[in-house]
């Protein structure tokens, strides 16, 4: 049973990693800290970090950049492995992480959800496999109709994580109404659609002669990066000092 | 039983015919007009049109521009509808079809396929329920990687008639990676993927908030452009002179 | 602009109800009712039915079938079109709607998501077309492993608006791993996936000679029925006294 | 540039190995062996198998069981690696495979599509991370309407694959139409759908909480059996004596 102790519990992914750790027999929140305690959670809510002396196995922060620094200097004083997934750090409190991480275990990510870090890992293997005998490669990603930037960051993240199977020697092409030529067997297509409220779409195609394989991960919630953290924390709750990532965490 | 004169019998829409017609209890294809005579159809072929007088309730054309100008006069001269699903037709003989259909049945369509015939048309349906309550519009097709324009004729055929439902409100967008704004409620993305030996994939997008209705359609063969052509005979053996394509046929 | 009382405005779907409505520039919460007032609305929320007055054009009621009776004697009293969401009505009840009917006008449907009943209409089209030209027609649908009951309702009413369109024709079929026999053209194969938290997919496949449409349906959340009730309240504000279903609504 | 031998070259999959080699830069077809030569290949035909000596690197088989023994007995005279994709072999013929694995490199495989080759491996290391994650899996396969047994042999293969990763424990369920009880976190769904000329898709799902991770293999012709037997000679060419199946090729 590893014990949590959940840093930002009463934000929206604090309230949905409570949820999801509640039917988690192999976890357990046993503190909370926030701002305020509502007094709604089934643990003891600290809205003084430097209060809880809670024992715990490792510490999941879904907060501000603006508690990051005290944080960090908290789980180093108290031994805590730091799952970190707020995102938004300065250039200073990066290499303040680089420096904990001399010290205890901390995990940090660009996409906590288990479904994508599995597909950045496994299209990789599909790549060397399909690719090298000769199947196209393109990215669909869909999201709601207030995403201002296209591809989305995961979508970027997919192709990398297909062009470095691939020796780097692919690039990306966005648009292919404004030319009339063969497609070049080196490019990734990467195509973004947008429309109403979509959490996040994304499909990774391999075409081949008469025989497509499609890989395609859909979000229903953001609820996708708390089940991640409760992973990473149970992972890192025995590892020893480090930086990690969820690329770790799946093994 | 519907007596069909198959024009290009031996070319590989011709055979793709014969063999749909063969497992069809309403329709018979009881000759064959063709350059050459292989001896390989169970009907009889004539390599000179006009020799071929077998009586008949329709002609399905699935040959060349150059023969174009006789089967017509041999169409208007036999009475015979005619299902003409050769492209490529000149301006002039664009004209021709015009006057023949004055004086027999003449059938003719952008795509033949029965499937995305239907669904040019349910779209419509689609646009002005979902669309008027706030969905938004996408389109997405999927071909093979020789395919050098994009988007293809029949993604646009489909933008079209969303846009006609909507009173041509919208306008289409094919690139979104190159700005960094809200998308506009009357546009529609349109976007291609090319790769392997994808015949055609189209998917119509209605994205709304929090359900997605689309609306797909996957070609496996060129073999749908032959069963609209089977349907569009017998629909057409009946009708009056005037000019009909493949909405008709699907009422 | 449509002015709304919202029955049950603190429950899940008063709430989700309340958020769309704050974004329509065309309709407008006056006023709520419902057991407490926790004062976190923008409106004025009445804990006792017959206390609010508030001048209105439509209720829409998503709460509990104990208080349907008192409801329905209240709309007739204020001669307010009702769009009634609560299931689980009794058969006293459902009697009881019937005559509300014939006094105002009084919405009432198995599934209030616009999506499902868009569906439900054009799938009838699609299958006169398609089926009648020798399409098969399957449905599958996904939801969540806590789904007792395979397959969905949504999924049978799905295959009884196919099969209506078709005269009746038609048999469903589930489960295809105990006999070895072919096909029957006039079988509707429907399959149920469990997993996950799967909200509800819905897939109605017409698959024909070598090409296949599908009309696909994904929520995302609850909120589906929430727009689907907006709508029709916006559509009853304006009708005489009768019965209504969504399939008017969507007109 | 492997050189290879086409056995049964005549044959509809003779002929799609032909037409991908001759796209192959690494490949070439330097003679074929058929019962009859219809003069139309760009290679010398041998009717007679005694009397093909043409230098080569490896045998493709495309034919049937009847000529399976003398095929061996040819190949290891000649010392040839043999990629071996008759199916139908009897119980003597497969002792004989044995047997010949001992002397020459023999491929065998249920079934020789490198896209579903490819999946039948990953999805091993998906359901590692996946369903010890507490991922549900579930499979949809869809084919034709004239196919009698259900589900697909490739689909028992995906699920083995599946179960396999996981120690066995999981168990198949084909029909949820006739219980009304909670999902066994242990089972795995196996739907079929029927209809049209469905060449063969294949859906793995893994459903979690709020996301979705599917696999989907869509076939478009037999043709993909052919890639996969050239990429199978292409490996096989130099290998040493011994039994190798696909999954030895996508390595």
């Amino acid at each position: 049973m590893v014990k949590i102790i959940m840093h930002g519990c009463n934000g929206h992914m604090g309230q949905v990693i409570s949820s999801l750790v509640e039917k988690d027999p192999n976890a357990q929140i046993v503190a909370g800290i926030d701002i305020a305690d509502n007094g709604n959670n089934s643990y003891p809510v600290f809205t003084d970090m430097e209060a809880c002396d809670t024992p715990a196995d490792v510490l999941i922060d879904f907060s501000s950049p603006k508690a990051a620094d005290q944080l960090m200097d908290y789980c180093v004083r108290r031994s805590l492995p730091l799952v970190l997934c707020t995102t938004g750090l300065s250039e200073a409190q990066l290499a303040k992480v680089e420096e904990t991480s001399g010290r205890i275990p901390v995990l940090r990510s660009a996409n906590m959800s288990l479904g994508i870090n599995t597909l950045l890992k496994l299209i990789q293997d599909a790549a060397k496999i399909l690719a090298t005998a000769g199947f196209d490669m393109e990215i669909v990603e869909r999201h709601h109709n207030l995403k201002l930037d296209a591809p989305s960051g995961t979508a970027l993240a997919l192709a990398d994580s297909l062009n470095e199977a691939m020796d780097g020697e692919y690039h990306y092409v966005y648009d292919r109404s404004q030319r009339r030529e063969l497609r070049d067997p080196k490019e990734i297509g990467i195509s973004a659609v947008r429309g109403g409220t979509i959490v996040g779409d994304h499909e990774v195609i391999f075409a081949g002669p008469d025989e497509v394989i499609e890989f395609k991960h859909t979000a229903y919630s953001k609820a996708v990066f708390g089940k991640g953290a409760v992973e990473a924390a149970k992972f890192l709750a025995s590892k020893p000092a480090g930086k990690y990532d969820m690329s770790d965490v799946i093994g």
